[in-house]
């Protein structure tokens, strides 16, 4: 019978096998999961929503380009044939690590012989908690609902607003990673292709898209020459890019960027991240980003069964302070973990294969640095992005109506899911 | 210069062409407007809404089997080459017959030359409006995006119900009209086909679907044979169908029916409905229902360049007391109103031709009365009933994505959409 014996616990019943609790059903916590899939160990898969999100393609809800159904699928029917897993939609809002045991809103305790924790992070406004009501982040496929709303309502709002129209048809995005990258070239490439046809009151002009990035350069964790050819590729769909620029005020109808008023309803928040609370449970040192500071295993110093992995851990890398919060980071923490468990070896590390990063631009232009050594841009990152994107997705089995979706929208511009849905 | 003379029209400047205002875009008004694309008038389309909704599929969106987007598709892009049509989100909360002016929630006062109203219906508790909230109905997107909150949401909570299942996994659908049969149809097939296998907890027994109809039997409006076939297809579901059943009383967590009490969370209303209240301001009769009693060319009898169309209006009819509300019916009468007012002859007589009615039960059946004479039941229905409604699907280009979510589902059994999203 397998044991724990090398992790120091002691509440194991060595005749048993062991119970692993995960929370989160993430990129982290599934592949944690389906690599303990009908292994010996029981598992109890814990997330707040009943289904795992493809959290890279989100954008492209909140820019009403796909369904939330394109991109996300029930965590109970991806593990369905996992007969060892049991998938609980529950919260968990408390740890005590000293019992090994968390606690769940619904069903109360459960105990634990290891624990994987992958619950993800939220936005952070800094300290300005009270601008996330006018410039919603965006995590969840509600807050991509909430953005595409937003952004369908406010060319409504433009056609009634008698001559102002300004705060209607711009747009500002906080935040020059990724995800701000990706919100802000499609904003510009949806207004001037798709919208003014639909409202052929506007014009192009009228539609204005910047991007503020506080840091000197967007995409900052790409080289610099492609961080160069991403903002090309935004100034040529109409991307204003504010480099060096920071946000200092957000109301409802504007947004303070350097002591300059930009009348606007429309900002969107993709600028920083906090790790969930719950892992101000977690006896051990967190750092300014609420993430556990992970040993080289993954595991935490102070409890060595516990194990932190994704964006809400920091592991520390010599190449960037900590691995950053992508897929690809989670995904290979979570089969590392899994694996460490089930070999009984607290000495194993994780060392992280950077296969490499990616963002789009747009309809058909990306950036892409591969293998720490490639660097792509243009329509080639482009097919590339399309091409992983699609076969990741294939487990999930959407890629079917993803890719006539991307297919339409290739050739028509009309993205598909311009819905305004009222909620009442 | 065409003149609205014909239809005594004092107001008209007779050297302008007529301004035609259409409230709402669902199949009667979309098609009215259609017809008058490019046609020597002006028109304003005012919808709630910013989408055109393909009504006889949304039972699937709230069962899960399709996205929102895969059956509903902008106004503004559906009419986007129409020069002469301008589509308006605003809401017509008043009307004027007397001076010829709608009035608009946003935009104040419209007049019109002719006035096409096609503002659909609502649906109706018989005066026990408290009942909605526990047993919602189905008419627009967002209605079935909290059925299908609901319906999911259930098998969750059973799992957390601690032996007290039965009132997460009983589901009353009320109202056995083909919204209701389609709607207890889906819910029994995913039940035992889908949901078993992601809650292993449960067995076949423990789900119970239950349709109640008041009258004789369900399917009223198709011939008897087939009303036979329709229960038999949802008998082999495992459905239980009570006709001649009253619903006394809904509670949260309960319905009375014929003095017996059934515990449920999960009451489904699809029994009755009753025009939109904006008819009111019609100054002529109106049916029990609510709907404008029309004449022989749709008008009203005291606002002759007034129309109500759809299932606002209650056309006199034979066969029928009252054309039935179904998209046939309205999309013949809008084309039929848009011609007549082209043609400025108030003379002609609106004659619907009835090519058929369907329902479907479940994955693979349906009943089909087809052209009053040709009855089709079982597998040969459905067929017809796909190739159809997938046909119709064309004009919004969701045709590829539905038929690869139909495809899919019909050889999985696995609906494609079965995300719970909560709003927050």
């Amino acid at each position: 019978m397998r044991t724990c014996s090398n992790f120091g616990i002691n509440t194991m019943d060595s005749y048993k096998i062991p119970h692993v609790g995960i929370v989160g059903a993430g990129f982290g916590g599934l592949q944690a999961a389906t690599t303990l899939k009908n292994k010996p160990c029981t598992v109890t898969v814990i997330d707040k929503t009943n289904h795992h999100l493809f959290q890279p393609l989100l954008y492209q809800v909140a820019t009403a380009a796909l369904s939330p159904a394109d991109i996300a699928a029930p965590v109970r029917t991806i593990l369905r044939n996992a007969k060892n897993i049991t998938v609980e939609m529950d919260e968990v809002t408390s740890i005590d690590t000293s019992r090994n045991v968390v606690f769940r809103k619904q069903e109360g305790e459960l105990t634990y012989d290891y624990l994987i924790l992958s619950p993800g992070t939220r936005h952070s406004y800094f300290g300005n908690n009270d601008w996330e009501e006018f410039a919603p982040g965006l995590k969840s496929l509600n807050d991509a609902l909430i953005i595409r709303r937003k952004i369908l309502k406010a060319y409504e709002k433009a056609k009634h607003s008698n001559g102002n129209i300004a705060k209607h048809t711009t747009f500002v995005v906080v935040g020059g990673g990724p995800t701000g990258v990706e919100i802000a070239g499609a904003l510009a490439e949806i207004g001037r292709q798709t919208m003014l046809q639909d409202f052929p009151e506007l014009t192009a002009s009228d539609i204005r898209v910047v991007l503020v990035e506080a840091g000197k350069s967007i995409l900052s964790a790409f080289p610099e020459s492609l961080s160069k050819h991403a903002q090309q590729h935004l100034l040529d769909l109409g991307v204003e890019v504010q480099t060096n620029s920071k946000v200092q005020n957000i109301t409802q109808d504007s947004v303070t960027i350097n002591g300059t008023v930009i009348e606007t309803e429309n900002v969107i928040w993709a600028a920083g991240n906090t790790a969930s609370d719950l892992l101000k449970h977690v006896p051990t040192t967190l750092d300014s980003a609420g993430r556990v500071v992970v040993q080289q295993n993954c595991s935490v110093k102070e409890a060595p069964n516990v194990f932190v992995i994704g964006d809400a851990a920091h592991f520390p890398d010599t190449t960037y302070t900590a691995l950053p919060g992508v897929a690809q980071v989670a995904m290979q923490q979570g089969r590392f973990v899994a694996k460490t468990i089930l070999s009984n070896n607290p000495n194993a590390k994780f060392v992280y294969n950077d296969k490499g990063n990616m963002a789009t631009i747009g309809r058909a232009k990306a950036v892409a640095y591969l293998f720490g050594k490639v660097q792509l841009w243009g329509f080639a990152a482009w097919a590339i992005w399309a091409l992983i994107h699609v076969v990741s997705l294939i487990k999930f089995r959407n890629r079917v109506s993803v890719m006539s979706e991307w297919l339409w929208y290739y050739v028509t511009y009309q993205p598909g899911a311009r819905l305004i849905i009222e909620e009442q």
